[in-house]
């Protein structure tokens, strides 16, 4: 059912110098499926990450934030993730979990177990069968190798159809920088953090208080701006590692160029794991931009482009490729701008001029919106004619497959 | 499909004095469907009335703002209300459409335009087919009879599968009061205004500004607090009429005892009707009451309420029922109350203690969720534990037939 998008090339994934990745199945989630991930972390990387705003996040996430805290996201030196059980919802008795899954991996590394970040989802108030968890650490340990991003994109996945992985590399001051990256999530996904899960890795040095500034710019503008469901997860979380590899000297100021170009490829791989989620939305059929232009500010435009892209009468009328276009006039007008003139309000499908001044445009013909509406990828376009700023989400349609898929989650 | 709803009786809706509704079939829905209602109201009677707040509004809501200002609520004479097209994205075409309909009923009747109110529902962005709703006025006007109500919650419907009407009497100061209301609408709904239209009607005597106030407070507790698809209509309208044809002296205090009587039976009405609507929510199965409690302010309480109300994936559970609860949680954790404190929320199904400081209660037992998620309504309670104001929001559950019925529904 996924949009355009299609499971990456193992052989197109890049090794990251200082990055090594092992699966193992520790029966978790179900059978016969590789459900538990340790990524392994060579001395000195600096790694920095933003997590759900969920105030009932997963134990993990806040685990993550503790240790990140401690160690200030220096010489971290291991992730573990497991899929089946999100440990969220779980008091004490969960944080307890995450602590516990940390101790024993730093154990078997030879770390500390503050070095260590843990990752969890699946279903939510269910307690972590942590003996599983903690008997298929071994085999996920020894599995590790350079090449295991494609494994590792597999072993990730919870109601995902594909896995989601890419790579890119960018030259930086003649030296030639790699990045490497996997996200899951298909359901429960909206801002703040919008992927349930994504890793990123590059073998630039970087501070980790700069790295911080490029994970969140680059979240910002990816998983932040994407929307299938309109649920925020417990468990949201983007981790950027950068391992220090690269023989590019370090990156220790956000305004540098390097640092600005490093940005660039960041938020471009960042949006291409972000986008290979809507791509694979629970039930998706299309994949659509939407863009809201001539806002007063950010924010305002995000707000348009959210209640347009949350709409489930929109999001029904993209799947029944049914050009009923007042539904997005409806959405833009409930937005919240208060003061908006409706009268200077245009909508675009693709290139198609729909509605001006509060209605309809004369020259609109419905063939011609039905025509964009078949297509698999549309751009909506809404005009709001009060200012300079504009702002993109992307989402996808509403079908009976994403009811399916989610009343028939657990069983 | 509706959730314990039934077409009302005809001999249970009681006529009031003043009021005479009748029907036509004007062609502008689908042939055989009557789709166009005069009411016409007596000399003298006050009429109040709440609209959407999309700033997309339809023009006929535009000019019935406008008649309310102009009248001040007094002496009001007719309602037209017509299905098939809403009147809203039409630009200017639609506001000249929407006032030449009252020039042409008030013309008719002997009374000016400003003393009729028009209503529109439908599709948006389609003109309004103005002949053959002018045409059809003569016949809705002579089919007047005060025993229309039926009639008319029969000839409002869109997508709503069974009519919406009910009546109550109430002694005040020994005097037998009645009030008979109907309404539509099964989607696009949500606050502000929740209900697509709703008429309701007294004999009481009333001066428009208590009237007024009586109807927002009612509108606040009833249709405004519910949502099936979370999109807030163009079109949305609540009127309530009082002819002043009872005995009962006029209200025109707000803080008598008399109205606050009244003020009580409209909200119950009003209740019943705004529960019908979600009742027969597009693919409604089940019929949720999502109770906040223990919130520092209404709005908190609302915020949280409309957040667990609003999840597809919280909606989709139900229509499994499955007690997938963790999601009700999620949606708790991300519905904006910034400073919550997880640890001190409670959640309850029905009689059932789910959760507890942060993670599932100990007591809890799958098969009590399962027992409770099998029927057809079910209260979910949440004590967030931060004070004393407590919301109500009722909704429904999200199903196949949501899917099919909006992405079919111009087809």
């Amino acid at each position: 059912m996924a949009v355009n998008l299609q499971a990456p090339e193992p052989s197109q994934l890049l090794a990251i110098e200082g990055v090594l990745l092992g699966v193992a199945e520790a029966q978790i989630r179900k059978p016969g499926r590789k459900d538990l991930t340790v990524v392994q972390i060579a001395p000195g990387a600096s790694v920095a990450g933003v997590f759900t705003r969920n105030r009932f996040c997963a134990a993990p996430v806040q685990v993550c934030r503790e240790h990140l805290q401690t160690t200030g996201g220096h010489d971290m030196r291991a992730l573990v993730v497991n899929t089946g059980c999100a440990n969220a919802g779980t008091g004490a008795q969960g944080l307890i979990d995450a602590r516990q899954t940390c101790v024993e991996l730093a154990s078997l590394l030879g770390v500390r177990p503050e070095q260590v970040l843990p990752f969890s989802t699946g279903v939510i108030l269910e307690p972590m069968p942590m003996q599983r968890l903690l008997a298929g650490l071994p085999a996920a340990i020894s599995a590790a190798r350079s090449e295991g991003w494609a494994d590792a994109a597999q072993a990730i996945m919870t109601t995902d159809t594909l896995p989601k992985a890419a790579s890119l590399q960018v030259v930086i001051d003649g030296v030639t920088v790699t990045l490497s990256g996997i996200s899951k999530g298909a359901g429960m996904i909206r801002p703040n953090m919008a992927t349930m899960l994504g890793f990123i890795a590059t073998d630039c040095a970087v501070s980790p208080e700069v790295l911080q500034q490029l994970t969140r710019a680059a979240a910002d503008d990816s998983f932040n701006s994407i929307t299938i469901d309109g649920d925020t997860s417990t468990n949201d979380s983007l981790i950027v590692i950068a391992t220090g590899k690269s023989s590019l000297p370090p990156i220790t100021r956000a305004d540098s160029p390097q640092a600005k170009a490093l940005q660039a490829a960041l938020t471009t791989l960042a949006q291409r794991l972000a986008q290979a989620i809507v791509r694979d939305g629970e039930g998706a059929t299309k994949f659509i931009t939407v863009r809201v232009e001539g806002a007063r500010s950010r924010d305002e435009a995000r707000k348009v482009a959210y209640a347009v892209a949350h709409s489930p009468l929109v999001k029904t009328a993209f799947f029944a490729s049914d050009p009923n276009l007042g539904r997005i006039l409806a959405a833009v007008g409930y937005a919240g701008v208060d003061d908006l003139d409706v009268d200077g309000v245009d909508l675009y499908l693709d290139d198609v001029h729909v509605a001006t001044s509060g209605g309809r445009h004369p020259d609109y013909r419905e063939e011609d919106g039905q025509r964009v509406m078949r297509q698999a990828e549309i751009t909506v376009r809404i005009v709001l004619g009060r200012g300079d700023v504009a702002a993109t989400v992307w989402t996808c349609d509403l079908s009976h497959d994403y009811v399916s898929i989610n009343a028939d989650y657990r069983s």
